[in-house]
């Protein structure tokens, strides 16, 4: 599976928690304009995304697309999260915020240990959202 | 111009007055999934946009666009516009509220005077904004 197809299924998860989701795919169009891969909604709690996936045990992420992410984040009004997936270890979508990743050089990253310590799943994110309702 | 190029403008406005802006333009993948064209936040302020150009003095909103963009709204937590251009009018953008829509039989509709009269310019958009927390 390519990446855009990752970003294809974490879209459609979202949209089946209630989520009301835009994707918008960075298409070759060469500006990207500071835009995540997803920005989605539920009754006033704000996504911005961008998409991670890898084969091994640490996902990286670049300065400028961390910087983009709160930049767009901060702009928006919405809370920033990088989606991880670990590919083949069976663990599902983590949703990390750039706080928790770790800077080295001019590279963010995050390894699967950390990442199953600290990441939100999609479902407690929705939960954690009632929490503050009740 | 194409609408495709009138959505790309309007995003561009919304941009310089300071909005984090997603396009999310059809792009003839079938599935809309209930999308706006643009959705844009600004510091908490999130509008869902369908954007309508014409020649003509009237503009014609589909009654399923209008719906969509309803449903998408109330889900992701934004106030819906329908943004009209009225082509060779000289008049400027101008963000209506559904509920401003006439409806006759299975469309929506609204003249270029109605607009003018009840429509609301994006600087204005920003303006009320503030005037909240004066």
């Amino acid at each position: 599976m390519r990446g855009i197809d990752y970003e294809r299924l974490l879209a459609r998860r979202l949209s089946r928690l209630g989520f009301a989701v835009v994707r918008a795919p960075s298409s070759g169009s060469g500006t990207k304009m500071d835009r995540p891969d997803i920005i989605a909604g539920r009754r006033g709690l704000i996504v911005a995304i961008e998409v991670k996936t890898t084969s091994r045990r640490r996902i990286y992420v670049g300065e400028k697309g961390v910087e983009q992410l709160v930049r767009f984040s901060e702009c928006f009004g919405a809370t920033p999260y990088i989606a991880v997936k670990f590919k083949g270890s069976g663990m599902d979508w983590l949703l990390i915020h750039p706080r928790y990743l770790k800077r080295e050089g001019g590279t963010y990253s995050i390894s699967l240990e950390e990442a199953s310590r600290i990441g939100i799943t999609l479902e407690s994110l929705i939960l954690r959202r009632l929490g503050e309702y009740s």
